[in-house]
């Protein structure tokens, strides 16, 4: 199986698709193709929160700002998933995430993942190495095997310090736990805005009052727990707070889009 | 086979194939993740215009305002066709329509159709249940199989008047046929605006100018029945009368949209 | 593999993937369903752009204004490829590029391309031939084997002159290759502007400086050869002048869109 994430919309992942096509039989998946356009970590929040949830299977990821510059190609292997991409922090995010969900469902040294770089040779374009670089990559990796990734000829081993990091920012709680303060770290499209304050913020204030700037919202577990066109404040599927609209936008409720500051009072 | 259908928009769904793929390697196909968002009504209207095409499969449909409350995951059964989602209505229409869409090619009794409470226990997340309750019910269901699906222990056969119902409104069409009265379903991404006025109004009217509100536009059977930009009525692909525009927008033209009462004269 | 490419949106194409998946159990990927609607020309060009990458394949491209008029239904065939859509030249440049494309990547005569008349009865429905016409054609002429299509009933071998051209613009370029002027022949998702004007313009003019109606920007091979927000001038993935700004949209900064005469001088 291969996975296809991108932030290239329509209809660029179709060349994608017809270049692996090629090479492999084997299932695609489209992951998404409407990641944040140009946003490295916006991109790999999302990748974190979905491809997790697949089976072994080589996920391919292209956000890519930098196409055409001498950014690498890099190929992480966690088990038996393999991620390629560019090297610019895209992909540390989900693979430390795949190294969590192992079987021992703890969280893993990040020495154990294991880092590759990808040798290509000069692409046909400058601007399109989805097409030219990782799709033809990924359909080569995947049936040359992920188990023995390291006998490919393009692939060198690498160590984890010489690829791009890829860090969220950290929220902070203060003493009395009254007021988080935190960042937006993407919307979606049903206009939830999710934070990075962890979701235990708001354990035992269920039916309690929050302020985030001049919006008071109630604290609930689910949508239908304020009325319809109201604002409220949840643990999302990501477990973080989000500031949400029971069948509405909290991205207008709250006038809150990705990287703003976001700061919570009880 | 797997059909998925939401209002999910994007990155959503891949965590659901990806529980899906954890379970099962069926084919599986996307009815539409863009469904109107949160209208269960509107999305009822699109599984029964889209999914009885399919041969004989598991139907996975998600548009949950109430996601996370108390309301059921049902499952009804027609055939050799699963529909599963939650209980309020979005299944409805479209079970009934696959019984009609059966070999005799008759309307069947609704008691045709077979309904079954799915019990899900505590979900990880209270407010995505596609991935945590849906998705892998919809696995389950398929490995165990359409035909044995009562032997699974989380199946609990139902009555039909314990599920909740989804009405779509009826048109009137007044003695002299000169006037008819309905209500816009939905409109699509073209802007046609598709109302629940029958088809048959029409029938004989070709060539005929008709008045919706101030705009007065011409009975066609194709939109270049009319000059590019012009407004037209024709018997839409789903069997209604729509209010469209040749090269244009019929919502724009007609200033219509979703549940809005339409009146067409002659 | 059958492809579907159209400008359908959603969900009207799942009603196609069910009608076909009722006959066949092949393989189907998206082109995309997002072509540029109603927009022949557009549409031809970016199924030729990406078309061409996938292997062997029936090719469903439905783009049809003239739905429900007496337009044919074509196929075109190129080697082991089958195109089917409407006769109203969007099939024409994908078929041509997919003959350039073969094993001795040279250019064809036009006359090695195939082409043929599909009969259809009248369908169920005036304005959704996707769905009643062209997919049960493309499921039918996948079964029945691209190789032997002469042999399908339906199937009349006709002349290429009796098919509609769909011709690309051409760019002229001055005496002394200061200054070339062409067309827009379409925009994407990244808000780029795809010119007609061959990336041979800019060849040997990397770090100059052209002018483009108000607009002056840099020649860059790659999108971070100017600064972020500055526009540039740079040769696309397709081969052709492109006018794009670094992490911005070139549709804005040089205030262009699909059809536009484009002026490029140095």
């Amino acid at each position: 199986m291969i996975t296809l994430a991108s932030d290239f919309g329509s209809p660029y992942p179709a060349a994608m698709k017809g270049v692996i096509l090629q090479e492999t039989d084997t299932r695609l998946v489209d992951v998404t193709h409407d990641l944040p356009r140009q946003d490295v970590r916006a991109a790999a929040f999302w990748c974190r929160e979905t491809i997790p949830y697949f089976p072994p299977a080589v996920h391919l990821v292209v956000v890519d700002p930098g196409v055409g510059t001498d950014r690498d190609a890099i190929v992480i292997r966690v088990d038996n998933h393999v991620l390629i991409g560019p090297d610019n922090g895209v992909l540390r995010p989900v693979a430390r995430r795949l190294s969590e969900h192992a079987s021992d469902r703890l969280p893993r040294q990040d020495d154990r993942l294991e880092y590759f770089r990808y040798d290509y040779t000069e692409p046909q374009s400058a601007t399109f190495h989805g097409r030219d670089v990782f799709a033809p990559a990924a359909a080569v990796i995947h049936d040359h095997g992920i188990a023995s990734l390291e006998t490919l000829d393009a692939v060198t081993s690498i160590s984890a310090t010489a690829t791009v990091q890829c860090e969220f920012p950290s929220a902070t709680i203060n003493a009395d736990s009254a007021t988080a303060e935190g960042e937006v770290l993407v919307t979606d499209d049903f206009g939830n805005v999710i934070t990075n304050i962890p979701g235990s913020f708001l354990t035992g204030r269920t039916g309690e009052m929050g302020t985030v700037g001049t919006t008071t919202a109630r604290v609930t577990s689910t949508f239908t727990g304020v009325d319809t066109g109201e604002p409220l404040l949840t643990i999302g599927s990501h477990g973080f707070v989000e500031c949400d609209v029971n069948h509405g936008r909290g991205t207008e409720a709250f006038e809150l889009t990705t990287e703003d500051t976001v700061q919570i009072t009880f």
